[in-house]
């Protein structure tokens, strides 16, 4: 636990919140700040700032718990669709500097779903960066 | 494999694609649509559908990728951070029906980045219904 951290303090009990789920390993609350009704979030409950930090089993167990989740979400809620994001560096809208899954549901219904596409289809890309960028990581991860 | 499937072709080599990374369960290249300069998709090689049909196994091993290529989109290309992003459902803006996640490299730099935050930061949440939904949620993954 990191003292200076909202979400561990979650998980501690001292902030205020709306529980979704928990096990030994995850968490999983309600995004005060929801893009659609039903949005929340996944967390580790051991603090790791970001997707480059966290472990695999606390990563794994979070993905399958957002996973589970997500199948919820469709039930319960009637959700049209799911998104998972996660956001990994302030400069890609990380806020909180505990690694965190957003499971947000999608819905026809616009009065419950504010999300837009976050870029605009039909840009084409340009090849030559394309190629070049992917073989650079494909050698890079040989 | 789906004879229908798109990324069933790729895995195959059917379809001409830049490809950067494939072990025995998962396969990730290039997308032709990049929201940022690196922007690629990882894939299970096993069809599924979405987020609601995968096994956990390939859930996992294309989790642990995307975290793997991340780590090296940050080192590699420089990215100030990534973003993982997995749409499930056409009203989740999902377009090809074989499960991928998205991994997209974010720069301050805007001339590398065409991404934009998909929801509105500070539009409050309605307190009733955050509590409402979530205790719905929490009695029904009890």
């Amino acid at each position: 636990m990191n003292d200076q951290c909202l979400f561990c303090g979650i998980v501690a009990g001292e902030v205020p919140h709306t529980k979704v789920s928990e096990d030994d390993t995850m968490y999983a609350f309600m995004d005060i700040n929801p893009a659609s009704d039903g949005h929340l979030l996944v967390i580790p409950k051991r603090h790791s700032v970001d997707l480059l930090d966290i472990s695999s089993d606390d990563l794994t167990a979070v993905t399958l718990a957002a996973q589970r989740i997500a199948r919820t979400v469709v039930e319960e809620l009637g959700a049209d669709g799911v998104n998972l994001l996660n956001c990994c560096g302030a400069d890609a809208w990380q806020t909180v500097f505990h690694f965190h899954l957003h499971v947000v549901p999608r819905y026809v219904d616009k009065t419950k779903d504010r999300l837009v596409l976050p870029w605009q289809p039909g840009v084409p890309g340009r090849a030559g960066t394309i190629a070049g960028l992917g073989g650079r990581l494909l050698a890079a991860l040989d």
